[in-house]
């Protein structure tokens, strides 16, 4: 039987990338030697560092100006780097779920932050759209894809101050415009490679304007000068990074990837709105591509532990809604099949009429 | 022909370690999932958690009253989360090398730095020993272990306050009196696991004494209080941890592998000692059981990219010494077997043969 993935994160990957990432750490590159052994000094994997920059610049199109970096730490280390290097008097948030208030927390302790509209109050459920953003603000931070609640920013935000997105969990999951932000950021562990390694987007000019003394770690700018290699960086993951990016290209990349991840999405919503048994958590407009929440409906509450099991018989894996929200949530992440996300709707109309009254 | 990586890290680790993470990446657990791609939520990796915490208190004989974590953003971020979370006024360190000079640099940030001594004017050729610890510093800092100039601190010392390690690259090599310190960290890339992965042995009640704000990823106390888990944790480097761990217990545990290092060193070190060749750099009490560093006699001075080539030819790999010091490393690691020490001796003896006046 054929299983399926469909946890949030770490998460499904494209076969490639592992595939090629156990053979690299048997044998990297014929030497003999494994990946996990070599020198991140050496030749060989400065190619690799090269190649996954070279292939993120590619894929997502980043304008000259920008530097792209790898990081430890994870996002969530990012939320207290972004202020540090940003922050000198004021900061504008979204508040649209657990990481964005996760985010928004960390700036407190630099500067003031006002928070410009909140989603809160109703658990989350839309992201807001009515607010000003105020444009004394040294800059404004969204989380474009909220992992936990299933809702997404469609768009590339118009700002009048920079831009700073959280990405980790829509990053390559379609075209973006990077010239509208000034810093992006994300864990790895949803589209890219396993978790453990950070990836950033900096517009150089941004930075250097604070008059804080930042530790040498947590300075873009020594990461920039040093090629994100101011000290070991995760090698494992950065290789394994490089892998889905060529795998990415090979798939015709973005512009395809998008037109899938449309698809997918659309296929599951389409059955989720159909369903007698199942209903959307989410405001319609803005429910993600990449996180399909769903919980039963009123009538059929009480029989989600027996959905989880029969969808686990078919092999359909990690359907578990997160506790803030309960329920089922589908992560059908860009190397989620089409024929995942069927195999999982034909599970959904199957145990529909399992259990139809 | 037999391989051997000499190099200072990324380096050697057991082919167990290898070999067992390439397998998970294919397939954890028989799950028919990836271990890149599994929940660090899931039960399954929460026992690959576990068990690597037990095994460090196991091998290292923790004391209770002491948490074990693993963090991203290697020891260079520990740099300056160690002062962040313990220097209030003032601390103390001890300055033999590169590595010891950076941490020190971070704390400076944070508080006044006392530099109880430096050996920094020889070139760091030894562990300065005559020395004052002022007793009302918040802690006193070392770098056991200097990877770059081939020195070690071979003893565990004593401080009239806390005693704060970098044990990069010598942790696991010997038994250590974990009592006597109040932090040990180090990024793991040596004698543990692939990059990207820190440990951080930290003795409970010397946290919270600090009255700045903590960035809540830099606060210990997240880490304590979420097991490692506070955010998603690099998995892979975690997983080829536990591997080696379990390779050291098998193997006799850290008195037969201090045995070993000590049996390793000495033939080196005697082969060193004998040649007109070849000379040691640094005070030979001092000479680190991990990294030894050595270059060619004055009158043989030019030859060595000769004999890095011929050493190669043998299959004797990465043996170039690091710029600051020049000639020849060999970093005979946990994970280098005797045969490879005894062929990096036989290639010595057969160069000198070769090019003997």
């Amino acid at each position: 039987m054929k299983k399926y993935n469909f946890s949030a994160g770490p998460s499904i990957l494209p076969q490639q990338t592992m595939e090629e990432t156990a053979k690299a750490i048997l044998d990297f590159n014929g030497s003999s030697f494994s990946l996990m052994e070599v020198s991140h000094r050496s030749k060989d994997f400065q190619a690799v560092m090269d190649e996954t920059v070279e292939l993120f610049k590619e894929l997502l199109e980043i304008p000259s100006g920008y530097s792209v970096l790898f990081l430890g730490g994870g996002a969530s280390l990012q939320f207290c780097m972004v202020p540090f290097n940003l922050l000198e008097r004021k900061a504008a948030y979204l508040n649209t779920g657990t990481w964005a208030s996760k985010a928004q927390k960390e700036a407190k302790l630099f500067g003031e932050v006002v928070e410009v509209a909140s989603s809160k109050a109703a658990n989350y459920t839309y992201i807001p759209k009515d607010y000003t953003i105020p444009t004394d603000a040294d800059y404004f931070h969204i989380t474009t894809n909220n992992t936990i609640f299933g809702t997404e920013i469609h768009t590339d935000l118009n700002s009048p101050v920079p831009l700073v997105a959280d990405m980790s969990s829509d990053i390559f999951s379609r075209p973006v415009d990077i010239s509208k932000y000034a810093l992006i950021y994300g864990g790895a562990q949803k589209n890219l490679a396993p978790s453990g390694v950070t990836f950033v987007i900096v517009k150089d000019e941004i930075l250097g304007k604070v008059n804080r003394p930042i530790p040498t770690m947590l300075d873009y700018r020594t990461h920039i000068e040093n090629g994100s290699m101011f000290n070991t960086p995760p090698v494992v993951p950065v290789y394994a990074a490089m892998q889905t990016l060529r795998w990415l290209k090979a798939n015709g990349g973005l512009d395809a990837m998008y037109k899938r991840n449309k698809e997918k999405a659309a296929l599951l919503y389409n059955e989720i709105d159909r369903s007698s048994v199942f209903k959307g958590t989410c405001q319609v407009e803005d429910r993600s591509l990449m996180n399909v929440c769903f919980v039963m409906t009123s009538e059929y509450e009480g029989n989600e532990a027996a959905f989880l099991e029969f969808a686990k018989e078919r092999g359909l894996c990690e359907l578990k809604g997160h506790r803030s929200v309960g329920g089922f949530r589908a992560s059908i992440y860009n190397a989620m099949p089409i024929e995942g996300v069927q195999a999982l709707v034909d599970a959904m109309k199957e145990f529909e009429k399992k259990i139809a009254k």
